[in-house]
C-alpha cells in the first residue's frame, strides 16, 4: 500500500452541540472573532442564537454575510478585508457549502495574503490560518470535515477547486437542529451531493482503508435515509444524514473525488446552479463511465444501493447504477443535462474546463474533455 | 444521541512514512526535538534511522530511553527535566505504548507542571502541552492515535489512567516497516490488545455512530490477521494489523473501554505484567459478565468473530466468546489467571483499585469491586 494520509477536524457532534460554539472559539484564542454565514440563516434565527452562545462567553464578535450560493472571488477578498478591519482573530462559519467555502477562502487571503486565486490546485497554501470552526447547516457538502474550497472564479466563469491540509477546519460542531429549518428540497441536494462524495471517493485512486470505511458507511446511510427525508425529514432523519455526510467528508477529504466533481465545478462556475442538483444527472453517467475501471467496487456499490448480495460483479455493479436512477426519479430530481443548463453549444468548453479540474485526476479512469463531453452527451 | 466528540490526530500510514517525521516535527515548529525511544528500538537500528532523517532536515535533538515497560512516574519525571535542560521544543516518541505513554506523561509535566499524579482521571489537563510527532513499533497501544496515557505509580502500585483531548498527538506516522523487528510474541500480544481496545469500544456506554465503525473494522481485521500472523508475520501482514489497531485505537480514544482495561491497568501496575497478555484471561470472562447488558453487540461481535450469521442474538454472543478463547488456545496464550499473576491473596486488593478505573465508567455492565473479583475468581 502507498504511504496515505488521513486528516480530519475535531468533531463534537449532537443536537443542541451549537452551544460549545464559544468554548471552542474560546479554546483555539478567540477574542473576536468573525463570523461569516447567509441571510437565509440569520432569518432562521441561527445567526442570532450563535451570538447568544458567543455573548454567553463573554465575546465581540464581528459578522459578514456577503456571501451567496457557489460563493465569489470578489466576496473572499471582501471578506478579507472586514477581517483585518475589525481586527478579528478566529473565523466561525455558521452555514452550507456556501458560507463554509467563503470563510476558507477569506482564511486563506487573510493568512497568506494575495489574492484567492494565487491559490487554485492542490498544496499551494504555505502559511498558517487563522483557527477556524464550522458549523454546517446542511448535511452534505462536507465542508466543515474536508480539505477543499470551492470558490468561483467571475472572470473565467468556474469554480475553483483548492485543496489544502490547512484548509481542515479545527473545530467542526455538527448540530442537527440548525438542520431543521432547511427547505426540504435543499436537505435532498445536500444528501444526493454526499453520495456522489462518497461513491466518488470510494472509487478514487487514492482511496485507503480509513477512506474506504467511512465511504461505504455513507453509501448505505444515504440509501436507507434520502428517501426517508423526502417523505418526511425529521430530527432522527436529519440526525442520521449529518453522520453520513460526515463520513463522506472524511472519506473525500483524504480520497478526492472524480469526474462528477470536476464537471459539477464547472457547470456550477459557468451556469451558477445548485450544486446538489447536478448529481442526479451526472453521477450515474459518470458511474456507467468508470464501471470497467473499479469493477469490485462499483460491484460493492451496487450491492449496498439494491440491498441485494448479487454475486457477478458487472450486474451488481449495473443494478447499482440502476437503483440510483430509479431513486433520483421517485424523488423527481432532474435527470437530464438541459433540465440544468440552459444552452448545448457551452458544452465543449465547459468539458475543456473539468478537464483540469483537480477532481478528475483520482477518477479511476482517466478522460480526457472529448470522453467528458461524449458523458454530458450521453445525458443531455 | 448524546452529544458525541470524535478527535484524532493526522494520521500519515504506509510504508517508508517515516522519511516525514523530519518535516513533520518542523511544521510543528521542531528545531531541537525530544526523541523518546527505548534501548529495544536503538538495538534494532530504527533510532539511528530516525535519526538520520532529523539530520537530514537540518535539525539538532536530544535522545532520552530511560523508559521501561508499564512506564514509571519516576521516568516522566526524569524526562520532563531532561526536556528543560535540553531546552527541547517538539517531542517524538517512537515505540509501543511505554515510551509513547512516557512521551506523554513528559508533555504533560512540561506544559502544566508539577507532577504527573496531579493529573490522574479525566479532563485535568488544563494549559497546552508541545507538539507531539508519535512513530508506534507496535500495532497494539493505540497511544499514538489516542487521548490516553498510562503511567505506573510506584508507590501505590497501580497504573494510573489520564485523559485528555491534549494528549492525542498531533501527528501520528505509522511505518508498518518499523514493526518487521519485533518478536513474535510481542506483535500477538500487542493485536490482542487492540482486539480488546475494538470489543471494549465497541459496547462502551458512550460508543456513537463514528467509533462504533472503527470499532467493527478492527474487530473483523484482526479476527483474520491474528492467526495469520502467528503462523508468519510478513509485512502484509503487520500492515493490515497496523491499520486494525488504527481503527481500534481512533474507537476506544473517543468512546473508551470497560472492565477488561481496568483490571488490566490494575494488575499491570501491580505485577509489571506485558500488557498484551492479560486480555486473553480477561476479555472473554468481561464478555460473559457484559452479555446481557450489551446483547445486540455482543452478537454483532459474535457474527464477526465467528464468520457465521447467526441469527439468535445470545447464540451469537455466546459463540463469540467462545471463538474468541479457541482462538487464544491455538495461539497458546494464557488462559488462566494464576498463569499471570503469582498469588491470589492480592486479589481483593486489585480488584477495589480497578474499581475506580476511569474506565470502568463506560462498561456497558456497572460492575463493584466484588463483581470484578467474582470475574477475576473464575478464570483464576
Amino acid at each position: 500500500m502507498d504511504i496515505t494520509k488521513f486528516s480530519i477536524p475535531e468533531i463534537i457532534f449532537g443536537r443542541g452541540a451549537l452551544k460549545y460554539a464559544g468554548l471552542c472559539a474560546k479554546r483555539l484564542g478567540a477574542e473576536k472573532p468573525m463570523v461569516v454565514s447567509d441571510p437565509g440563516l440569520r432569518e432562521a434565527g441561527w445567526v442570532s442564537r450563535l451570538f447568544d452562545v458567543l455573548a454567553g462567553e463573554g465575546m465581540e464578535w464581528c459578522y459578514f454575510e456577503d456571501v451567496v450560493s457557489n460563493p465569489r472571488d470578489f466576496q473572499v477578498a471582501h471578506g478579507a478585508l472586514f477581517y483585518a478591519q475589525h481586527q478579528a482573530d478566529v473565523i466561525i462559519a455558521l452555514g452550507g457549502g456556501s458560507p463554509m467555502d467563503a470563510a476558507k477562502g477569506i482564511a486563506v487571503v487573510v493568512g497568506n495574503g494575495g489574492s484567492i486565486h494565487d491559490y487554485e490546485g492542490a498544496n499551494r497554501i504555505h502559511r498558517p490560518l487563522p483557527p477556524m470552526v464550522f458549523l454546517p447547516s446542511t448535511a452534505g457538502s462536507g465542508s466543515d470535515i474536508s480539505q477543499f474550497a470551492i470558490i468561483t472564479d467571475t472572470r473565467r466563469r468556474l469554480k475553483m477547486t483548492i485543496v489544502s491540509r490547512t484548509l481542515v477546519p479545527n473545530i467542526s460542531i455538527i448540530d442537527p437542529n440548525i438542520l431543521t429549518t432547511k427547505p426540504r428540497h435543499l436537505v435532498l441536494a445536500a444528501a444526493v451531493d454526499a453520495l456522489a462524495h462518497a461513491i466518488e471517493s470510494y472509487v478514487s485512486i487514492i482511496a485507503s482503508p480509513f477512506t474506504e470505511l467511512q465511504s461505504l458507511k455513507a453509501i448505505e446511510m444515504i440509501s436507507i435515509y434520502l428517501p426517508l427525508a423526502a417523505r418526511e425529514p425529521s430530527l432522527e432523519i436529519l440526525e442520521a444524514l449529518s453522520i453520513a455526510s460526515t463520513a463522506a467528508g472524511m472519506a473525500f477529504s483524504n480520497a478526492s473525488l472524480g469526474a462528477d466533481h470536476a464537471l459539477a465545478h464547472s457547470l456550477g462556475g459557468t451556469f451558477d446552479i445548485l450544486h446538489g442538483e447536478v448529481h442526479s444527472v451526472l453521477l450515474p453517467a459518470v458511474m456507467r463511465y468508470n464501471l470497467e475501471a473499479a469493477l469490485p467496487k462499483m460491484a460493492q456499490i451496487g450491492r449496498i444501493l439494491t440491498g441485494k448480495n448479487i454475486r457477478h460483479e458487472r450486474k451488481a455493479a449495473e443494478a447499482g447504477i440502476q437503483s440510483l436512477e430509479n431513486l433520483f426519479a421517485s424523488l423527481e430530481m432532474k435527470h437530464r443535462l438541459r433540465d440544468v443548463v440552459p444552452d448545448a453549444s457551452h458544452l465543449p468548453e465547459l468539458c475543456r474546463m473539468a478537464a483540469s479540474d483537480a477532481c478528475l485526476l483520482t477518477n479511476p479512469r482517466s478522460a480526457t474533455w472529448m470522453d467528458l463531453l461524449k458523458i454530458c452527451e450521453e445525458v443531455w
